[in-house]
């Protein structure tokens, strides 16, 4: 299979690598930024192209991983293309491909980070396309990454895209808070690391509205206050701290 | 060693039977709940106690494990027991212990659901004694449990408790409000659990500050607007959802 990777940023970085470790051949590598194209061009064998007038017509697949404003634009350099075109945004309507051929969404429902290497058999692909035969056939290059694979359309991707959002980036964003508060007393971080694990071990086999705990799942009225008093002096965790206690009350 | 459990709930039972299973004998159970000290008690082999004057006055250990305004109504009945007394309070003081002979802090940094089995060799366990001999003491205790033992002293205990509601609660509370995104459009969490638990690995190997992604990481203003509408019929969400984001910004 001869892919092209537009794109070479986390995503576009993450599953050229994925691709071309299941024997697929990354043929060429576009990106706005020359530099980052030829990084990711000669780690995975291609040919990094700064143009796309350039680009190789008859790959299989063509894998946009730009940000989502930037996907529209590509559109016209892509019209002549014979393989599928695949773009891998979350938020973004697969509509915004038409006019091309043969076309459709590889969204990888999970976070990727330059630096972390990734299991893709833990990683969720959500897919769409413009036909019943191309879905057939994006389907039958997923299997080839991850079991994880789901129908989507391009509506309710965007709901998980923004879950997504609570489930990981604000997730990330606690602990990040929870960061500050142990290391503005010399604490290290580590020490909350497997409090950390386990809270989302629990999400693995139960449902997080069945393992709630903490003082206002409680409704422990004086933990809460003596919580805002150690809060004082960090106005902004103050106001987060007493919305999302709130939150978990309500909830309840 | 002998051990008595004072409390039944989510943290007692699954101490005591940590402890059990690391051959201590656990040889009386006492709950404000007979029902509850009658099932921990059958569970561990130990005597199941109603009231506190029958307390054997000779164990090692005497570990409680009750609600936080409950600790210092037990002072009176543990004043005359010859072992080591710890409450498993992360918010409170050890002080609230002072008049009994030999006391500590045993406090264990992970969330505990009764059904979840829990393994302590990923619980760090946060010590403090009034007496080096006592911590000592203390400490050969512990590192029966688990290798992850820490010296904290009640002030920064309490700072370690503020920010596991951060890394804990307010984390499961994010997954909660993320299965209800999820489920108002038909969609199954399941498919969020892949996100959820990458995040949390990432967390054991990086710091927070150093891998946040997402729309407000970048500062994705259009991505932002889009979420923000899907989340007009819920408005509770809104909130949470412009109050994150910024703060997310806030600490870039």
């Amino acid at each position: 299979m001869k892919i092209v990777c537009i794109g070479s940023g986390n995503v576009g970085t993450h599953m050229a690598n994925a691709f071309k470790e299941n024997e697929a051949d990354i043929v060429q590598v576009w990106s706005k930024d020359p530099a980052n194209a030829a990084a990711l061009a000669f780690e995975t064998g291609a040919q990094a192209i700064a143009d796309l007038e350039d680009i190789d017509l008859n790959a299989d697949l063509y894998l946009i991983a730009v940000k989502d404003d930037a996907i529209a634009k590509l559109v016209r350099a892509l019209k002549a293309v014979n393989g599928l075109v695949v773009h891998t945004s979350g938020a973004t309507d697969m509509n915004v491909l038409s006019g091309i051929k043969n076309y459709g969404v590889f969204y990888p429902l999970q976070t990727f980070s330059k630096e972390e290497p990734i299991d893709f058999i833990h990683v969720p692909l959500c897919l769409e396309a413009n036909s019943a035969e191309n879905l057939s056939a994006l389907r039958l290059i997923a299997v080839k990454l991850s079991p994880l694979i789901y129908e989507v359309n391009s509506e309710k991707r965007k709901i998980l895209h923004l879950a997504g959002v609570f489930a990981c980036n604000f997730v990330n964003h606690m602990y990040r808070l929870s960061q500050q508060i142990v290391e503005k007393q010399g604490l290290d971080f580590e020490i909350l690391r497997p409090l950390i694990m386990e809270t989302a071990v629990k999400a693995q086999n139960a449902l997080p509205e069945d393992v709630q705990t903490g003082p206002a799942a409680r409704n422990d009225k004086q933990t809460i206050l003596k919580h805002e008093e150690l809060l004082q002096k960090l106005p902004h965790l103050l106001e987060i701290y007493k919305i999302l206690s709130n939150s978990i009350k309500k909830t309840r």
